[in-house]
């Protein structure tokens, strides 16, 4: 079902690998709802990945980039005005990678220039997008910038490990330049905190399941899934939330908002279960 | 422009007054895109107020009733099933009156029957609304419910007095139900906290102006209004925004999240331009 | 081991019931670190209760008084600064209690006279207080005012009901007052946000042991108890902290900045282990 | 006035450069409070900086060391339980400088080899400091690690620049090791977010003075100064507060909690008396 919301609007979105991506539903999403749209990722991924088929469904150029690059970025932004013919009016990052994660350095044994990676990878990406848009005066007035980022940022969750630095890092950044970018040219940044969703990066993390299953349980509305979140990065993109900036907006099914649900209590409560007298009581001796 | 985000759905708006109130415009747009709704409002306010001129232009029937009064709300979500022939899918909360702030009492001489009085109608109303609504099975499944919330209930703001108090406890009636309706019937619960709006209830609050000019200057995209506000509000009706529940949003151009803008110490500078000396540094001697 | 942090400071402590208590274990360090004092309770409390055990233990009168009536409250701050020669430097509320709890009424079906009431007894209160301290002037510059708060009033944990709404109506009461009370006189009114803890109140909660179980895993350090409390209050009442207001400060072992834990979660896993197949992984089907 | 909070505790205090600096002031009431200490700077600052003459008050060895440097960082740790004869009990992290805010760049022209440089100096520096501790078991259970941040992590200042992303990065590190020091140590971590002061590394920042007046307006209690900010980092070091980890805490007279104090809004108004017409009302036009 489409609403024509991003009619006539032109994007970038940033870090569709395949279809377990947000940014592939907030891609496809965008192109149903009336936008144009191009796609970057790495050269690395767009060699391996499925996007371009992508890209082909869309009929959207994919600009291959690092997204730490800044003349990469600029090319990416220069090729995607040339193409769609105008000012972007929206921009998605999706982009976040830990090598102390992949390479199982735990939080207090980090590599320092793995950290410095992490941090600029996931996060200091997003200000060189921004800086070189606005350098370049690329975006459009009244455009929506957004970022996905998770609750990691606020409190800890065993084996987030330093992707919860950089999340905070990256929202911070979103505040900042908001700041900047809104009062020049009325440009919102915002992050959406997004429930632990199964994509290709996410399945990597260590007991995902377990956590999904957890974040599940203690959500009133259940976890959001990537075709959900998408519906909420197109709200964010459309007109109907201009004078929303500088905020991190949680997509969680509640999440966020909860100490302890019934339903995560119930099960946990079932773990102890051959540790119960038979009154009930958990018994640890 | 309409999208139909709201095509065959039903609603309730408690609170339109006139053409300022945020809850007048919500209306309007409700209707433009697609929905079928009733009005609500204290039989005073009906009476007196210009919201029949509202009902007849958009065909909406307004049930008049005390928010406060448990009778008169569960005839509200009766009748307004009877007349849009069926469950709600969205309802408005855009109250509140503080009797301490009317009759000048300040934060530190509070007369406490007004206080309760604060309290009831501007924050318990909420829970009543949702407990009737709930105990008669009046919300569709995936249903929105949604109260107007200020930054007061974070930040404390001279003038706003007890007001500050009940926004909190509207908030947290919000997170509370909130969980409870979203495990039970996926129905979400959310507040937004607007900037500070020129409406008859605004209008009242004392300082309001310079507030507001203020707010503006701190704001990267300056005060949001009423029909911004509006459009807020129906994207948080849409069905695009069903995994968000429990939270509070600020709409308020990024004031929420400003420390000091340019824009507001540059005014704020000026206030001491004949006390600062040949070097430009305040001299206070 | 005492520092003499209060040395001639006196203090009202609200809400000692039994050793139990937290408010107990505060008057027994308060006098420890020099400071004199008063007890006030109900008067049921007092007939009943092991305060006055306490009162000749620490040489503390106690006045009875229900902190819901102004005139009590009056009589108590009245009588406490005769009997202890001077203004009061410090005031621990330490009052809650919620009649739909007591009923087993859930949040979905509450009893509106109830709320009245446990928003009255457990966080007006706390307003009522302050405002008879302040026409009183019975409070000394740089006084501080403290209250008990839990993590309810941020984060939704079933079961603990009304009292959640109360808990962030009586923070906000703390940030109003605060201002009003700090740029007059220079007292400071914070709130402290406690882990779980058994007193005989916390005993009363439904699925008590079962939450504090799973916060004492969530938290790095473990629930914090009465004990080191009370020693948090005695740091909040000393001139050391004289500029800290109009702040909720988390006293959890860390719980409050946590999203999962391993222990936690190692425990909450073992709840599934009789659903996992030879992989490891778990089996709903 | 002293009350043995640290009696018999050793600590390092990062970051004294001369009579203005919060470390200074720490540093002095941790050996007033009882505590044997050593100092870090950077060997620059040690040379040309007046932390020569501190020492010798003190009794401190001074070590100095680049704190973005491992080897640097083991190297105080070593030397400070060789000097103080044992395992360390508390640290103060009070380091901070950006290479973008000293060259003037503003944030949207950001140079990205100085934005590391500013991360690396002010942030993962804390991070550094506590693994290297942590590898060599430098810090005894319940010890206390401190570092100082400021607002600008949550609400935008103009000005402040990429330094607010380093403060956000700052905190979220405290957080993270909090869990994993916690958990295993009982070593608590957390920061102070402290009011604007007039630091030798504060005076440098553009339009410091009308920031700290406008602060102090706000904030309930005014500005917080460093000997107050040292008396709460006491505090924090102290037996007093062991349970309380991976916290932000506000020290800032109650800025924080503010929206808009009477006094701010009043001076603010003054800026605008010669566009008042005879009523009183702003007359922009």
């Amino acid at each position: 079902m489409s609403y024509n919301l991003l009619k006539g609007k032109r994007g970038i979105i940033f870090g569709a690998l395949n279809e377990m991506s947000i940014a592939w539903k907030v891609a496809e999403k965008a192109v149903e709802e009336g936008a144009t749209i191009t796609l970057s990722n790495t050269p690395m991924a767009v060699r391996m990945g499925e996007v371009n088929t992508l890209g082909e469904k869309l009929n959207a150029e994919i600009i291959p980039a690092d997204a730490t690059n800044v003349e990469d970025l600029e090319n990416v932004f220069k090729r995607s005005m040339e193409v769609l013919g105008g000012k972007i009016d929206f921009v998605l990052h999706s982009i976040g990678m830990s090598p102390n994660v992949r390479k199982k350095r735990p939080y207090d044994d980090l590599d320092y220039d793995m950290l410095s990676k992490t941090l600029d990878i996931s996060a200091v990406s997003f200000h060189k997008m921004i800086q070189v848009a606005k350098k370049m005066d690329a975006i459009n007035e009244y455009g929506s910038i957004l970022a996905l980022s998770y609750v990691a940022a606020q409190r800890t969750l065993f084996g987030y490990n330093d992707m919860a630095d950089a999340k905070a890092l990256l929202e911070s950044i979103a505040r900042s330049f908001g700041y900047i970018y809104g009062r020049e040219k009325n440009v919102r940044i915002n992050t959406i905190s997004q429930s632990p969703t199964m994509t290709t990066a996410g399945s990597g993390v260590k007991g995902m399941e377990s956590l999904m299953d957890f974040a599940n349980r203690m959500s009133p509305l259940g976890n959001a899934n990537a075709d959900e979140c998408a519906d909420y990065c197109i709200v964010m993109f459309s007109d109907l939330t201009r004078k929303v900036t500088m905020q991190n907006l949680y997509h969680d099914g509640g999440f966020s908002s909860m100490g302890m649900s019934l339903r995560a209590m119930t099960q946990y409560n079932k773990s102890f279960d051959e540790y119960r007298n038979e009154n009930g009581e958990i018994c640890y001796g």
